[in-house]
């Protein structure tokens, strides 16, 4: 019935494991980067990126946070590069995240950075493109090609290269090095139970207009994610916001045809996803839970849990599956095409 | 028809001007904490607040960046409250917001901080708050009782006294002073128009259910505010995107019953802002062109300008109003009271 729609979306998810165990063979490289980072010891590292790569920003901020207790933040690229602020990059590092390295706007602020003094690292699939070589150094995501227009693959290798780098940094390399590749063999465990699973939901949700995808803390990168992947390839208007965003306004919108799906995972965040749950619930609203303690958000209408990670800043790897698989399926159940979404290219040149 | 629904939302609104003369009369005080701002020479202003005022710190991080040229972000609440997270605060300054000087995390963010080093600000309207006991030194926003659960002279008043603080660090305070001056006076004469045709349009609305609203650079946290102030009012799921993230992804959702408003103002960013409303036109959806230059919106279905300011920067403070006062008419039409939103609460103690 659904012809060849998303067959490379759905290849592209299931590449996942393999993807990851390509960029652990990369770990000298990360290592070597890790060490001039030390060097230069950052005051502020400054994420950048669109779409799914700001997305991978977000967890960039926990994970760098978390590890080598840095201060990392999504940088305002309009500032730099359209508004000409001269910003004081001398003890700055720049982390730059781009599938394709052709995102003009993000290679013309690794440019200025670069030459107001930062150390300017790109992460992207292609470290012949115009970033790598606008950046000091370069780490290859190795997602390898990525022919659906909606990224997943890529998503899942920028968190992981951000952990590596990060723990790299805090001199835990080896140990996350290991916690990648077992979330690899995790990863490659849940594909198929999960694929079920949310087959089986998307009929439920064909008539849905509307979601919003709930985290916190390193969670929040996954919702908006998620909500991305139901954007675009399903004309979902899903929007991410925090479990405390949610009750400082949105909550409002929610009725029994809003669902909300939240991401809970077992960390230190994880209470104000439980409370936010509560929120909707009493506002009429509709819960999916995902991620490794969606057991704990009582009262959902369906529950997409995934396996624990091997530790808590690596669980956003594998909270994103559901979503992503989700996505996919939805989009069939609709009779849209997940790898060409209407009015989206690869990449986007227009910044 | 409408009894009494809203009437303290479009007072509060009203009164927006007065409130603006009432915060200039703390200019001195505004000047001794930008004196001690420069004596600390930060390497980061780290904005925190939630809702409404977690949108001001969009402004903020423009602020400080375009007047001084200083890095300002907006900070993760929880990597520091909840996760624990020891970062270097000794390099940094703190902007804390929050209307009642109440919000839990935000309270908990300020001791941390300033315990760590941080050299911490509040602005609340509360200046015998727990907030304010808890930072280094308080600025009134002056804004006054605020009696609707959805907050804009709070907003508003804390947009003036990031621009005034940021103005003052970078040795503009007394242009600034007179460019906030001008924008009360240029408020006041906008209101009544604006208050016409956003009546008028509020009737074509009325069935609208999801709409971006979108901006980018100083304007993104315009977008913001005008998509929580209609999310929070008319249960519309309005989310903000800047004029970039949409053509990465979201604009594929976009569809005839689709509003997108857009937040166009003359200044750096606004190429981005006309490149998006064409990508939104040729999906199909319809177009709301605000700000000072929404007439190079080509093809918008809706235009509500506003005057344009003295300075780029205090344009925000101009273009936010058509946002509010169509949240408050769009509640109206839909027999919704703005004053009183269904599951909210004036102050969000749950964090």
């Amino acid at each position: 019935m659904t012809g060849d729609l998303g067959v490379a979306y759905f290849a592209e998810i299931h590449e996942q494991p393999q993807a990851l165990e390509r960029l652990l063979a990369r770990m000298p490289e990360i290592d070597a980067v890790a060490k001039q980072l030390v060097a230069r010891a950052p005051a502020i590292v400054r994420l950048v990126g669109h779409g799914t790569s700001d997305n991978a920003a977000s967890y960039g901020v926990y994970a760098f946070g978390l590890l080598p207790a840095w201060t990392a933040v999504r940088d305002s690229i309009s500032l730099t590069t359209y508004y000409d602020a001269p910003l004081d990059f001398a003890h700055s590092a720049v982390v730059a995240l781009s599938q394709s390295g052709r995102t003009p706007d993000v290679v013309e602020y690794v440019v200025r950075a670069r030459a107001g003094g930062a150390f300017t690292v790109a992460l992207t699939n292609e470290p012949e493109s115009e970033l790598a070589h606008a950046a000091d150094v370069v780490v290859a995501l190795e997602a390898g090609p990525e022919r659906a227009v909606a990224a997943t693959k890529t998503y899942v290798n920028e968190l992981a290269t951000l952990a590596l780098l990060a723990a790299a940094v805090a001199g835990r390399g080896p140990e996350f090095e290991d916690g990648v590749r077992s979330v690899a063999g995790l990863l490659a465990d849940a594909l198929e139970p999960l694929a079920r699973s949310t087959r089986a939901l998307a009929t439920a949700f064909a008539y849905v207009g509307r979601l919003y995808a709930i985290g916190r803390g390193l969670e929040y990168a996954t919702a908006r994610e998620v909500a991305l992947k139901l954007t675009e390839t399903c004309r979902v208007a899903a929007e991410p916001l925090t479990a405390t965003d949610l009750v400082h306004g949105p909550v409002a919108a929610v009725d029994p045809l809003f669902p909300v799906w939240t991401i809970a995972s077992d960390d230190a965040a994880l209470p104000m996803a439980v409370e936010a749950a509560k929120r909707v619930l009493a506002a009429g609203g509709m819960l999916v839970a995902s991620g490794n303690a969606a057991a704990a958000i009582r009262g959902a209408s369906y529950t997409l849990p995934v396996p624990a990670a091997p530790n808590p800043v690596l669980a956003p790897l594998l909270s994103v599956l559901p979503g992503q698989l989700f996505a996919g399926a939805l989009a069939l159940a609709k009779g849209l095409d997940p790898d060409r979404p209407v009015g989206l290219t690869k990449v986007t040149l227009a910044s």
